[in-house]
């Protein structure tokens, strides 16, 4: 019987490879052979879990089930957060599917689906055919990182002329500054340290702060949105007098504490706090046909996709010093 | 020199009555007989403040300033919550003047503004004229607590066939029951008892939930809106379930302290917390056009407008006993 490899976490957060048996496609089932794979922080959450990680994943097309209609042998696709939404509820058909209350997310997989991994079976339905001007390697972050972004600024109607605020320039931060300022955005880069303020610029913010030991920041434009990027919320008292009246404040990093925010100001000043995740695969389909458009690409770290290779790259990850989002690339 | 009487709040939280000058007019400033003053919450909180309270006036124009040119002599009107905005900013100029910078909320009046009073000088600007159908009394309390209420639903866009949940059935609670069911939304009302199940399906709630004690709820259909009008925050673990994916919580009472909310489910679930004050003046003046059409009318408990009067209402207020908004009304 046909097998490949896969890499499984393992109960002490160790990775294992193993092989894994290819089924018979069936339905509109895909055979992916992947080249990369993104490495996101909700892959640390997982790393005990024992599933095969990975969920920014991209590759091309090797087989096909016999139900598919739109991929063809060898067509560049990507896969991501989100599958297997139901196709009949509300939310489905509203077009909001990850909302649906049977979608299956990252990390609720019952087979061997994750995309650290040399293949992968996956449904056209879910699968995203890359744009030409998009590498592999650059592709795989959008298909989380690029499609939270994106989803913020779509569903809620970021547009150019307004001032965005991004805290945090990381994996999710670095895409954000970008596709913010393609839009048309003032974009206001927070970060921790002064460390990062070239490549943030580079990237398009027009402004970059310091809040690290800042009591008071003072920027040159209220904000209008405010992208928060980093694990841990910001200091809501220098913050909140940054925003405008009326101003969305979207907390993007999947966390398991509560959000805690001053009630009065947040009131009085007619605030916004909007729970986002990643984007519905019409949205998606947008995100990367801006992102070609502009040339807007992650600055990438590779690491082999290999056990070690992994390894490494969520230690790096969960110290912090990936620059500014891991990719495994298969050798 | 003519003067009036107001009531003023003293450093111990005392009322004490006390005559002020009545100045010359001057602008579009209007004399105004009080008849009747809502009392609000927010009066508690400026209770030790010195100012003269009240901030749900009443009455009939009595005498009109020299730039005045939409009132006249006679007119009945109401005032409320904001006043004195630039006119120039861009709040003011989209409409949104309840976020001007320099807008005059209650609790910062230098002056004595106070509808706890038998008359006032306010600006024509800032008052509204009351329908016919609206009776003195019963106009009072939609002057913050009715504007309140509205703002949520007009700006945020809650509409009919959508199901609204209300959290709390008092001063607001009650009002925002008959908003939404006239608005026609399938109205579920949650209290911490059984005691205002009967009143608030006669206003309009199609179901009826005790929160004590309660660990798991269970409502008929999802909620679009969640409009909390309690002091206290909800249970989040029973009430998060109950809530529609990308639904909007509304934390309507001013509070000094911190809205906290289980990041993840908030997230996931695409969920908005939306921060909401009282209404602009064009959606203030609709407001009254709708109430006054659907015969919505708030439940009041009147008090004299004396010293001891305001003072009773002020502490049956306190104690969460009034059914459902006091109203002074004058002798």
């Amino acid at each position: 019987m046909p097998t490949f490899e896969v890499f499984q976490s393992t109960s002490d957060g160790r990775i294992t490879q193993r092989e894994t048996t290819k089924p018979d496609l069936t339905g509109d089932q895909v055979l992916v052979k992947i080249s990369a794979s993104g490495v996101c922080g909700t892959d640390l959450h997982y790393r005990t879990s024992g599933i095969v990680l990975g969920h920014e994943g991209v590759g091309t097309v090797i087989a096909i089930g016999p139900n598919c209609s739109q991929l063809q042998l060898g067509v560049r696709v990507g896969w991501g957060y989100i599958h297997d939404s139901c196709g009949h509820c509300q939310s489905c058909l509203a077009g909001r599917e990850v909302y649906c209350p049977d979608v299956k997310m990252y990390g609720q997989d019952d087979h061997d689906q994750g995309s650290f991994a040399h293949q992968a079976v996956w449904r056209e339905a879910f699968l995203f055919e890359l744009p030409e001007a998009l590498q592999d390697a650059e592709a795989a972050p959008l298909m989380c990182a690029g499609a939270t972004i994106w989803n913020a600024i779509e569903t809620y109607n970021i547009r150019g002329g307004q001032c965005v605020g991004v805290s945090g320039v990381g994996g999710l931060g670095h895409l954000a500054i970008q596709f913010a300022a393609k839009l048309g955005c003032e974009v206001v880069a927070f970060s921790s340290t002064e460390s990062k303020r070239e490549e943030a610029l580079r990237l398009g913010a027009k402004h970059f702060f310091v809040t690290k030991g800042s009591a008071k920041l003072s920027v040159p434009r209220e904000l209008d949105h405010l992208l928060v990027t980093t694990g841990a919320l910001p200091d809501w008292n220098s913050m909140l007098p940054l925003l405008s009246a009326e101003a969305t404040i979207y907390p993007l990093t999947v966390s398991f504490s509560n959000i805690s925010i001053p009630a009065f100001p947040f009131i009085a000043k007619g605030l916004t706090l909007q729970g986002s995740v990643v984007s519905p695969r019409g949205a998606h389909k947008r995100m990367l046909k801006f992102a070609a458009f502009h040339g807007i690409k992650p600055v990438i770290e590779t690491f082999p996709m290999t056990a070690e290779g992994i390894e490494e790259a969520l230690h790096k990850l969960d110290e912090g010093k990936i620059r500014y989002r891991g990719v495994l690339v298969a050798e």
